[in-house]
């Protein structure tokens, strides 16, 4: 059986990811394991795909013996503590350890924060599978869903398929560069990790007063279902006893700074869908602002967009999803707000209303070939609902994709919400 | 007994109150009083207070022979259907009919509109006080409510129990001159009658097949509570079944336009709390956008003072304040989203911090003479909570009076925040 009493080991945590936003978040972390040395090791691996970058003559870190030499990023994060290349000018944590390989930053840690581009999940998967501790946890930072005509797949639902583990989400309204230089904002973080499947051993660590291993097999186990619905292939193993346990308060403490503050839900596919949607909703207060309807108008865009959020999640992820994480949390009413401020998707689509031209052409003209994720995601959640003829149930998605297509125009928005509203 | 059938009579509509925001409603209801002759007479009465003004040479309705003469401002909506003094510029629809004469203005009227300063609630209702039909229903269209130290009150009540009458509330992210130019936005408008008094007569009137009265009375009827709890003197009356049934369809159609959208709800408590309690909120948004801190703190400080409106709804009115009044409705959320990007109590907030001056010496120097509506409600909030020992519990709203009173800086709002955050 476990051991009683007191943990005796202590979590180690690795960030797997190091640009912008992964180097903030290991700040964040890494001052926190400093702080709570009664729960984490102080060091935190932060996995850096290396490169050779070279430090410019105006950087307070330019060596004059090195000149203008590349050096590699993981050398220059350990030696002047600072990511010259994806968040200059932050001092970062002496206690963070860039490692070019993430098979060994990951190695022996219980904490697995994923934080890189989407586009590499699979294949750092591959590359993990494995080789982590099969009882760690997992917290993705990677903001939104991906959305096909056939499926929703939460980023933190493939990383745990592919990797055996629970894997929850943080999103929020945060923009990195801002919580880098501590000016303060908040995150959701969602961590609800099924039952342990008891058939599978989860080797509990040399203790004080004992070296047994839990061994306890119950066949009767259903394989648990993941937030889908869908069966999942991860049987879930038990944090060994011996560790403090891996519960809302242990993840609220690892990630809360005085200027970084955390409510932590259990709503994993709120969370994620949140910060999928907003970008819609972001596009249509472009519009209407960009048109000239004033402030009135793009709440009424907001809270019209808010409420189609919650019934997208209840409508397509049914109780696991609650309406308090789209309009209650950071995640959702904050990241919205935010994103209807002065985002990208928002800023391009006013643009393109006040200069009579597309989003697309706005987007080829103004943002130096990156692409916005409003205009992918609005035509994504679109061909999702076509596919269930659920389109006509969500009219401000669909305005949002029919304006951006030319089907319709931002003067069209007031009837073509009017019909859900209708007595 | 009630005559079943078709209604017989149309319902007659009288605007209490004419200016900005009072003639803004009266052109939206004369709208549809004319739409919908089945079920309104077509003139709307407003009532004005009557003031003597002068045409300028640059309006279109100068008339050399009359010159700089004063002329009656009843006379002048009248004539040229428009409030030359108060909703200049926009074409009033002809069948509204300034009348100077509350009492004459009301007579018979089914519907009462109240669109004026709250300060003339009093007087006004004690002009109208057993003038009015006995079963006729109300709609305020004041914003806001009253705080002291001992009780909070909506101005719908006072309405409705100065009249003997039940009075709803309208209120929403709504500024006046915005709609009159017939640009879109939404409002909240809540409308939800105890059960009718049986032991109060209400005459039917006459109808096709019958002159019979009503005249049914039930003894054992309780005085029914208002929306604080209270006992009401009201002993609400049926309104005659020879009318169009007074429900939510029948004020959805009187109100909605196709550029003013209309959300029925029952929580009158939680549409009338959500106008006063955002001001506060719009105080916060303005320090904190004002000290630099960027878009996500102004979204972190909104949802912090969302969720406080909703408790603070949920603490003193019980369980007929909803969340979803706050979190998705127009009279909460978006109300609070457009205080927040360009109302006053923001704008002046966010200029102290920066010019680093008090609230007071911007609202001297920037309004011409007028108040601010945030920081009396702040105070008038903090005697209330103060009286009950509940400070502690609202943190946003606490730090707000705290800063307006140099207690507190800015720089204090997320520690002040987060000890309720704290797991």
């Amino acid at each position: 059986m476990a051991t009683l009493g007191a943990p005796t080991k202590k979590h180690k945590v690795t960030i797997v990811g190091s640009g912008n936003w992964g180097s903030t978040i290991a700040k964040i972390i890494a001052e926190n394991t400093k702080a709570h040395p009664e729960l984490f090791e102080e060091d935190v691996q932060m996995w850096v795909y290396e490169e050779e970058v070279t430090i410019g003559k105006d950087s307070k870190h330019y060596d004059p013996s090195i000149g203008s030499s590349p050096q590699k990023l993981t050398h220059i994060i350990n030696t002047y503590h600072e990511n010259v290349k994806y968040l200059p000018n932050i001092k970062l944590p002496a206690n963070i350890v860039a490692n070019p390989s993430v098979v060994d930053a990951a190695t022996n840690s219980t904490i697995l924060i994923f934080n890189l581009p989407h586009q590499f999940i699979g294949r750092i998967s591959k590359q993990l599978e494995g080789k982590i501790l099969p009882y760690a946890r997992g917290i993705s930072c990677i903001k939104g869903v991906e959305v096909t005509e056939s499926e929703i797949s939460l980023f933190s639902e493939w990383i745990g398929e592919g990797l055996g583990i629970y894997c929850g989400a943080l999103s929020g309204a945060n923009i990195a560069n801002e919580i880098a230089q501590e000016k303060w904002c908040e995150t959701t973080i969602a961590y609800d990790p099924p039952p342990v499947d008891s058939r599978v051993a989860t080797p509990t660590g040399p203790s004080p007063s004992s070296s047994s291993v839990n061994l306890t097999i119950t066949p009767a186990d259903a394989p648990h279902k993941d937030v889908l619905g869908r069966n999942s292939k991860v049987r879930l193993r038990a944090v060994p006893s011996d560790y403090p346990p891996l519960d809302h308060a242990l993840f609220k403490t690892l990630f809360y700074r005085p200027y970084f503050h955390v409510r932590m839900v259990s709503d994993v596919a709120g969370v994620s869908l949140g910060g999928a949607l907003k970008n819609i909703v972001a596009l249509a207060a472009g519009f209407v602002d960009g048109r000239g309807w004033g402030d009135n108008a793009k709440a009424a865009v907001m809270r019209v967009g808010l409420l189609e959020m919650v019934q997208f999640g209840k409508e397509f992820f049914g109780q696991t999803v609650h309406a308090g994480t789209f309009t209650e949390e950071s995640c959702g009413v904050a990241d919205l707000i935010t994103s209807c401020s002065g985002g990208r998707n928002f800023r391009c689509a006013k643009m393109a209303v006040e200069r009579g031209v597309s989003v697309d052409e706005v987007e080829a003209t103004e943002l130096n070939g990156q692409k916005l994720q409003g205009t992918s995601t609005a035509k994504e959640v679109n061909s999702f609902l076509k596919a269930r003829g659920r389109e006509e149930g969500y009219p401000l998605f669909t305005a949002v994709l029919d304006i951006l297509e030319g089907r319709n125009t931002v003067d069209d928005i007031p009837a073509l919400l009017a019909r859900v509203d209708d007595v």
